[in-house]
């Protein structure tokens, strides 16, 4: 109880003083942080002592039990009620409701949001409070036309303060009382009443949720409703198709989508659930978990990577350990553990990492005379035995690699596989007795990143160098394989490769000295020239989200753990036992011959499944190629082959399967690439006006600006891009750009006249093109 | 200085209330355990405050400082003095210096034993006090008749205190001084005043060392000498072989390891240092650093794993991948984080490792709400998720393996790859629909884990049943395969594979059921069964101990990284620059040709190096076949093969290269087997009376007796042999004898007679005949 109390009060950062109310369930204990009398809200009022020395919080007011007495005496019972961890996104909402086991396996989440008209300023607002489905476009213009009502403006907090005494990731229905229901505008997303799906709603608290029908919530907002006041039904998606669309989107997109909402309609009830286009983040959640790619964990931030997605890293490995030992690299393995005093060692690299490192301080019972650090990165856990064992520029290049999980305990939202408080990685670290050399390996290495994603993920991705602001903590540089995400327009960091220099080597660092063999006086000594690179798991993240779709994952061939299923068709009640047996053993055999090929294939002779559940759940996973094989395939010695990636349907006969099926894998991994390629390149804007630039990000693309590489113009980019990007919707990427990468290759942009082309930023002498976008 | 103040007194262990003296120097605070009184030493009473209210500690009294202050009066100046963790042995103590930068790169380490002679009760003894290298063998039973004293014992700690004020771990040569000296029988190893060695001795504190030479040594002691008391200067080699080598080794042995020594007395010397039947734990050490398998680290219990281990592990990652992927299993990667709440789920299996359990608290400089645990084995990490995806009969069997790093904080002395704090392994995890699939598989694995040591590592185990007092926190029943090390005389659990039954799976558990396809009513639920199965790089310490030499280490062929090495030879300052070329380019050439043939092999053309001294860096490191090239060689179209395992030589035509050298290779690892089988079978000794039972054990064997398989006799077998053993050496194995192993082949062995033959140690029925020995 009492290590309970502590851990509310640390929630919400109260002070020691202030006392416990009362406990109201087994999660939440009641604290107070404002006088009694700022909470108007009746189901509060309950939980009052009279005494002002008491406060209580806002999120924990509003328990559920509470919440669940008032529904009662509405009679709605809710499907479940969940206490979970403190929730300030949808996404983090989805999560803290992914891994809480008493939560319903299936749920749409339901947004509010509250917009606030233009008043004038003596007036009282009428907020305007929209109930919708997370997935639902709400477009503020399109509403602010039909209710006619000027600039609706998402609410600031003081607002949501003032009428609701709560933050918005508090913010539901619920909120809506007899009390503020007359004070507002309710708007209701019409397609809440008749869609089955169970919703997710806050219980007046960010840290608890209650599930409720469609109906049930729509019968709780009448049950407020008086002759005076009425809530507002409203079909958005009409409202979306009469207004022409977001403004702010790529253009071209908005026809696609509508077309590709008809199409897959009924497709996404048994397949994904949520489209990429339309929330993009939901979308990469149902499609990690549905391939069985991916499962939440009770730790947040870590994540368990099943089969499905750990083989690809199993394929990665391979092929990366492989190169790298031909350039007589070796593996090792250092420990995860490091001493306070030797990682803080490198001031500017400490640096970097210090917010994030996880602390051990006890083992079993007993505390740890000094706490020792957990990895972020190996570079002080290893640089000290490198002087250890460089003792003469014989013993140079020495260069080690390991395979190995690491811990950055971030604080900011995680995402699988992109951002992970653990993650897999290799980390490679090498010494050489020039920079040369270093150079040398480090752009190799850099090349072997490439054709990883490249050739191996089919990922189209930039190299090019990191600018002075972004570069690795203690790097002299940094090179980088850019990638981008078109959904979200972002770029992604996809893998670094730094040439440390001999900031590390130096006699006040780790002092990795050997005598000069170049020296002609025999009595020189060099620092060791070091270069560390490293690829994670983010590889396959990056991967789901350039080639899903709205049927789920897309494989590449060459990484895919099942390249092509064959799926026995037409099979009904009245076949007889030995046609189905005839066609269960030409598809099992057509597998064998597959696999004598060396193709990884695998026929799907489940009972008991039909076809159609079979090559949903297929196509869910991404295996590239389905082979069908029904009466008339048998009879006419063929198969229907089927790419996932395009949906395009051939026969091929069973004959020409030796040369055919490699083929399709091949063209599959390169059509695959090539796609991606036209649409990263089509994304790359040259911008050399400033007023292009927000407009550019906006359009999700990446403005390529020919640069003066200034660090102060990179900090002031950032901050005028932030500032002046318009807030379409609370989801919407508003962030400031940065500089993503100098690409190597310069010759693709137009040609800069020196000392003729300005910064499009800040009007001084451009360098080199330089991508800036908005980025993961 | 606070901090610093903590961690003293939790060192030795005193309570808050006790008193900071005075700060003696930047490492040691001195604290009081005993009236001011009780301690006679003037070293330390000059330290003294007059209050009997302060106390001050043993360990802590004897500062270098002083030490170095009062040697300074004797003109002797230390070659360094450092301060450290504190010791309890020698391996404890050599493994601190080694892991304290400042220490000398070469040393060795001075033991002082304190013996005392059976003296009259009313007599005042006159303790002897032996000052030796450590790898010397003093026997007391020698010494004793030499010095004319009855029945030699090492003294008791209160003696220690009497005489010296010190306890057994902080004594050294430094505590005889002019009140000290009169009163015992000083002994020197004569060996040390002519040793050109550098020795660490304790500076009367466990936590500190001065290192001196021989001299030095010697010319203390002298000082001390009075015309009353002199020391005596014994020669404890001529001693041993007068008084006819050690009572209880195995007897076959003594005249070898008089052989072997006069043999290598100066190979040792560049090659390991230390005998590995004289000092098995410094041997231990030596052979990994020296074959560059081992590096120590900054953490304690942590090691690096450096490429020429690593690649060991790599192939058995290959092999056993290839072999469990064939059975079906998958891997996969789980988090290493695990919640309190959830690693504490199943009672038997906490309690088991929680007093090893790593606890992450702080992140960054937040603390964590709720500290998290480093996974010490993932079941309670992994089970939740199995209850979630098993859920129905179709999704079983589920097989998963993961390669991963798990910690386990033993406080018990660290030993490399045996015993660390964090080691690698592979961790399977499988859930059946029946007991006998789960027995099934079980055994399956084990099998894997024989090949992997047997074919793989040519070390000999026997598979069998754990006891339930040894078996798995948590198991229904533990498999295991038992290894054994000649050396010590000591079994060692080698990889076990557990079947845990229903016990993680139940529903006050982890609720891992499905419906029962097998139950007619339809109706019946089943709970999974589950095994767990794991291999970790302790096999690699396994492999070194049973096979490493005095030369080094000595790899099986099909785990080393380099197979066969080629040495050009008999190239002299007379060779033409023409037949250098010729000889090396052979070499070059041969390597090529090994290499074509899928043999890892490499040409060691390193200028500035003798061949003896390449000979003896390949030795150390352990490659399984030389192969010399020198002028009569070339000129005879031949290389002279030598064995590393028995360094047998041989002429090979280089026209039969490609059918001899892999044939040799597949005999080197058959025979290294056969012999290590031929050893282990010899010390496996059937004991039916109790009287054999510790002789057995001192004898280095293990004592396989017809056991009754009872719990209480188990504790009292080991209670028992662990009072009976004598102390021979201060480091002599003195532990218990536990159960090892119950063999499943039982017909090895002597029928046992049902309700006839019994238990030698408590007369109850036999069951099966069981391994008992001492362990690690």
């Amino acid at each position: 109880m009492q290590g309970l109390r502590q851990a509310v009060r640390r929630i919400h950062g109260l002070p020691r003083g202030v006392k416990a109310l009362n406990r109201i369930d087994s999660h939440l204990i009641t604290f107070a942080s404002k006088p009694v009398e700022s909470y108007p809200n009746s189901a509060v009022s309950k939980r009052l002592l009279p005494s002002s020395r008491y406060f209580i919080s806002t999120s924990a007011m509003a328990s559920l039990e509470t919440i669940t007495q008032s529904l009662a005496g509405l009679s709605i019972t809710p499907a479940a009620t969940v206490s979970h961890t403190e929730t300030n996104s949808p996404a983090s909402w989805r999560e803290a409701l992914l891994t809480t086991p008493s939560a319903p396996k299936s749920f749409e989440l339901i947004k509010t949001l509250v917009y606030k008209p233009k008043t004038a300023k003596s007036a009282v607002p009428v907020p305007v409070v929209v109930i919708a489905r997370d997935e639902t476009e709400t477009s503020s213009s399109a509403l602010g036309k039909k209710l006619n009502l000027k600039e609706l403006r998402l609410a600031s907090e003081e607002l949501l303060t003032e009428f609701f005494s709560l933050d918005k990731n508090s913010l539901s229905v619920l909120a809506l009382t007899k009390d503020t229901f007359p004070k507002v505008t309710t708007v209701i997303d019409s397609s809440i009443a008749s869609s089955s799906s169970t919703f997710a709603i806050h219980a007046l608290s960010s840290s608890s949720t209650v599930f409720l029908s469609g109906k049930d919530i729509v019968s709780y907002v009448q049950g407020l409703e008086t002759d005076d006041v009425k809530i507002q039904e409203i079909d958005f998606q009409t409202l979306k198709a009469e207004s022409g669309g977001v403004a702010a989107g790529v253009a071209s997109k908005s026809a696609v989508k509508e077309k590709e909402e008809a199409k897959i309609e009924g497709a996404i009830q048994i397949a994904i659930g949520v489209k990429k286009e339309v929330d993009f983040s939901a979308w990469y959640q149902n499609v990690l978990l549905k391939a069985d790619m991916l499962e939440y964990y009770s730790v947040s931030g870590c994540y368990i990577l099943r089969p499905w997605s750990y083989s690809i890293w199993e394929d990665i490995q391979a092929w990366f350990n492989q190169k790298i030992k031909a350039m007589g690299v070796q593996n090792a393995s250092f420990p995860m553990f490091v001493s306070q005093k030797v990682l803080e060692r490198e001031k500017d690299h400490i640096e970097g990492f210090s917010p994030e490192v996880a602390w051990v301080t006890r083992a079993g019972n007993s505390d740890l005379e000094e706490p020792i650090a957990i990895r972020p990165t190996s570079e002080t856990v290893m640089y000290p035995y490198y002087a250890k064992w460089i003792k003469s520029h014989r013993d140079l290049p020495l260069k080690l690699n390991q395979w190995n999980n690491v811990v950055r305990w971030e604080f900011k939202h995680p995402q699988p596989f992109l951002r992970t408080r653990e993650y897999l990685w290799q980390e490679g670290h090498t010494a050489h007795l020039t920079k040369a050399e270093a150079d040398t390996e480090a752009l190799e290495i850099l090349d072997l990143y490439r054709r990883v994603y490249e050739e191996l993920l089919a990922v189209p991705v930039i190299p090019g160098l990191k600018s002075e602001k972004e570069k690795f903590a203690g790097a002299l540089y940094t090179t980088t394989v850019e990638g981008f995400i078109p959904t979200s327009g972002r770029g992604i960091q996809s893998a670094t490769s730094h040439c440390l220099g001999q900031n590390f080597s130096r006699p006040e660092m780790f002092n990795i000295v050997v005598e000069d063999p170049n020296d002609p006086t025999g009595q020189g000594k060099t620092y060791a020239w070091q270069n560390s690179w490293g690829l994670s798991t983010r590889t396959i993240g990056v991967m789901t989200m350039v080639h899903g779709d709205n049927q789920g994952l897309v494989l590449p061939p060459r990484v895919a753990s099942i390249q092509a299923v064959i799926v026995p068709c037409g099979i009904t009640a009245k076949t007889s036992d030995e046609d189905r047996s005839k066609i269960n053993d030409a598809c099992d055999s057509l597998a064998k011959s597959l696999i004598k090929l060396d193709i990884r294939a695998k026929a799907d002779l489940r009972e008991g499944y039909t076809p159609g559940y079979k090559f949903n759940d297929w196509e869910q996973k991404g295996v590239p190629l389905r082979l069908e094989i029904g009466p008339v395939d048998l009879a006419k010695q063929q198969t229907l082959t089927v790419r996932r990636d395009t949906g395009a349907k051939a026969p091929v006969a069973l004959s020409d399967i030796a040369t055919v099926v490699p083929q399709m894998l091949e063209t599959i991994q390169s059509d695959m690439f090539n796609r991606a390629k036209k649409e990263y390149d089509s994304r790359l804007i040259e911008v050399t006006n400033w007023e292009e630039f927000v407009p550019t990000l906006d359009n999700k693309c990446i403005a390529v600006i020919p640069w003066c590489e200034v660090e102060a113009c990179e900090d002031d980019i950032k901050e005028r891009s932030g500032r002046a990007a318009e807030p379409q919707d609370e989801r919407a990427p508003s962030a400031g750009a940065k500089s993503l990468a100098i690409p190597f290759d310069q010759a693709r942009f137009t040609p800069i006249e020196v000392g003729k082309t300005r910064c499009p930023a800040c009007g001084q002498d451009s360098k080199r093109w330089t991508m800036f976008g908005r980025s993961y």
